[in-house]
């Protein structure tokens, strides 16, 4: 088994990407992260750029890291100075990360025209660059910027200008597709001439997703020969972004039929979580499409399909979710519903044939209320509590009944954000509780009256939190009421001590949307803890 | 050039994903989008599944298509019923679709384990039911499903089934990674094999997007002699999605050298509006870094890229995004905003120079308000507001002045959707206007009262209709406030009969993100066209 490093970018290329700005604590939670998966390399940062990343550099040596070295990255040194006088040399020696890792040019267009220096002095810079970094100890990386489009251009000086960062002493040579714009026949058939012409340097790749290959291409030069690839979590990065981990990690260890280890094989289990947790710490909607690790990526809808694995998962799964901790989901359709509510009812203490009319029931319910925006497949809570109230007959009820709510915005001319406050009239077992609060905006005040009006009658309702709230609009424009009167979906994630669950409101109205999901996650608490203790005392 | 066969799936594969339900007029919408695009294929579904599939078939006869014929898919026919018994096979020639694209088992153990027949017998079903619709008038595709994998487990059986598809006359064997599991580098030496194996036959690819590879390994298959490529507009389809036509197309067009041809070449800038369209039908979140059609494609936030790319493109931009009807765009950074804003400014008449300190002003505010969550590179209008106010001793002026607005969410026991209502109090020019609205929600109900006090003051404010809202909850908790004391951002995209515009708001409360993103786009409204009317009487 070959040994191919990882090298991650995601804090430094990755963050390009548009929609991504990290600050220091930020940084310092994804590196932990990353070292808990086991990457070999983290790039921190461009300390030669800006405050915030020399900031990492300084406050990352405060953390013992198992796996990953800190590498810092930043440019070949300016024409104007010598190595030794050069500010950003400097600053990557001052960032004390024990790789540095400097790009330079290999395109002949970019020496002249972006660079503004003659060709010959371009490859001097490299060289110099390298062989200075080298003798005051960090151990350099080059990044040769636009190798590929370089090579096509113009081979013989790309070639030349790797060869001077090897002859300076780079301990790899990283080939980077910066515009995203070469194919897998051309890294396999370029690398090819790269080794041919330096047998004895070590081949690293850098690509970017422009043309949907930044996978594809990494793999290639990985069969090429690269020993070490760089990318990103999830792939972020400048426009189309960097080259996915959390897929060029699986396929290295799953598809590759054992010829190449990178991260501890068993950390690999990891990847779906780190995936989703730096997919938190950035602010990013995760893709749920995600190879590997999104939510769909194991998930069945077709019937066919969906009967089929439920048989022998390998004839629709090319591997088992659990090795790299997802899982398989059979959505809820006519075909795979049926099965799943039986299942579901279980859970809960109910035995129920699939041929029942109550399951062919509420199948024909979620569908109607699917259409109607409801996504049951996020909120299987919300599923539960529909069958739950089908079942009603067999033990659950209503743990309270609305009378009347009330909210209030008001904002005035002093500005600042306006005042929320919700009154709300509930009625537990005959006894009416009329109540009112202030919130951070009108959801929040809704969800503070009411945990108020309840509390007394159901003190366990302290356990629960509310963890996360989601609103989508669902509909561009509404034919009759214009773009504000879209239908919204609102999904709220609420926990406890021991679980998690997720429920569902729509309505064109966001106040009456969190209403319908904030009730559900609230019955459902109530239940699952009422279910919980009946089971108890029965044992 | 080789002629490559476009073959779209979108309407089929593209809805197993899990977030897309198409009805039957968002599908005609959909192929009338693709014919124009010019795809040689539509795969309209799966007549022999349901009434929906059913509808299309029979609706889509009334329209003229210029370049598409229509596909219907299905199965190979039952192992109990001859074929011309077959409802399946039945349902197919009855869709009066000019091509019937049918799947069958190529890999060993499908056979036997989910169709539950013996191998030889699977050879027959796929020999017979290719046959029978040859014969009656059909072209007829083969999909080989999991030939790859098949091919892997047992090579001979796999072949002998894709033979026997080509006695029975198929027209495209299409070899399908249904696992999503193959890499290119396998593409391409099974091709080999399959080629010289069956000489004659024409090949086609159909792949997933479970490694990342799909559209790698579509490029592998086409450069290894497949004339036939299916796929899905924005890679939509079960699991990891199905290999993306948005992505295929430009690379088999761009970067093959000018190998092959797919599409009418100068169609090809059609396909970044296209892309954007299907995912409003579908109601699908654009995905902004997609390559080549996303909002981010050729966007360039790096300060090296972002001046780089004004002095010449071909430095950081592998094609002209001109070429596939998508732009380029420099990010509002330290480094590029300054140029920017001098841009933004000119626009509207005013001459600055990147120096002047209220440049570096905005600047620094709008980075302030991004951190704040406020999205300036979404909402334009906005920033130009917040421009036009700092240049405001030039001639900006405030419409209108708010003195109070107050909104009243009121639900009862009677269940159904909470009233709204809203009260606005405004001044105009030392007039107060002191009025009421009702409305789909509160946000509706609060831009129908804001409308309704200005209407008179601005007549003109009748030609504004708001187009598009969005919602996004910024994070996930908050730690005083729990899950719904979220921030929120609001975007608004408004429009008159000449030009459309973004405006942002962003607060925990909801209702205060939607009032200032109204009251921007409002003024963004009167300012625009007070500009215009000088600029008009200047002339």
């Amino acid at each position: 088994m070959k040994k191919i490093q990882i090298y991650d970018t995601t804090l430094r290329d990755g963050t390009q990407s548009e929609d991504i700005s990290l600050n220091n604590e930020d940084k310092i939670k994804i590196a932990l992260k990353l070292d808990e998966l086991g990457v070999d390399f983290i790039e921190g940062g461009w300390p030669g750029s800006n405050p915030v990343d020399r900031a990492f550099f300084s406050e990352i040596q405060n953390y013992h890291l198992n796996n990953a070295r800190i590498a810092a990255f930043g440019s070949t040194h300016h024409p104007n100075f010598l190595p030794e006088n050069d500010p950003n040399l400097r600053c990557l020696l001052d960032s004390g990360a024990p790789v540095c890792t400097i790009f330079g040019k290999s395109w002949d267009i970019h020496a002249t025209e972006a660079l503004r220096v003659p060709e010959e002095r371009n490859l001097e810079i490299i060289h110099d660059s390298v062989a200075y970094l080298r003798s005051q100890g960090a151990a350099v990386f080059f990044d040769a910027e636009h190798f590929f489009d370089g090579y096509k251009a113009n081979a013989e000086y790309a070639l030349t200008a790797l060869g001077k960062a090897f002859e300076g002493g780079a301990e790899v040579l990283v080939l980077c597709d910066t515009n995203g714009g070469t194919l897998p026949s051309e890294v396999t058939s370029i690398i090819g001439s790269v080794r041919a012409s330096l047998p004895d340097a070590n081949i690293g790749i850098h690509t970017h997703n422009d043309c949907e290959m930044a996978v594809a291409n990494a793999i290639a030069a990985v069969q090429a020969g690269a020993m070490h690839v760089q990318g990103t979590m999830n792939g972020v990065g400048e426009r189309c972004g960097n080259a996915n981990l959390c897929s060029i990690i699986p396929v290295l260890e799953l598809k590759c039929g054992g010829a190449y280890t990178t991260i501890p094989r068993e950390r690999l289990p990891l990847i779906t979580g780190t995936s989703a947790y730096v997919a938190d710490v950035a602010n990013l909607q995760p893709f749920s499409r995600q190879p590997f690790v999104g939510r769909s990526a194991f998930a069945h809808k077709g019937g066919i399909h969906a009967s089929a694995v439920n048989r022998l998962a390998m004839l629709y799964e090319h591997i088992d979710p659990k090795e790299v901790g997802n899982r398989q989901r059979v959505l809820l359709t006519e075909l795979a519903g049926r099965a799943n509510i039986v299942n579901m009812a279980r859970r809960f203490g109910f035995h129920l044939d699939k041929d029942e009319p109550v399951v062919k029931g509420l199948l024909n319910e979620l569908k109607t209320r699917s259409s109607m925006g409801y996504d049951y497949a996020a909120a299987e809570a919300s599923v539960e509590l529909l069958l739950l109230k089908k079942l009603a007959r067999r033990g659950v009820r209503e743990f309270f009944h609305l009378v009347q709510f009330r909210v209030l915005e008001l904002k005035d001319a002093h500005g600042g954000e306006p005042i929320s406050e919700a009154s709300v009239k509930v009625q537990v077992e005959g006894i009416t509780e009329h109540t009112a609060a202030t919130g951070r905006g009108p959801v929040n005040a809704l969800d503070n009256a009411l945990r108020k009006a309840l509390i007394g009658f159901y003190p366990r309702l302290n356990e629960m939190r509310l963890l996360d709230f989601k609103v989508r609009v669902m509909t561009a424009t509404n034919p009759d009421g214009g773009g504000t009167a879209s239908v919204v979906r609102v999904l709220i994630e609420s926990g406890d001590h021991n679980s998690r669950w997720v429920t569902v409101g729509v309505s064109y109205n966001i106040i009456e949307a969190s209403w319908q999901a904030l009730v559900d996650s609230i019955t459902y608490k109530l239940y699952k803890d009422e279910y919980e203790k009946r089971k108890k005392d029965e044992e």
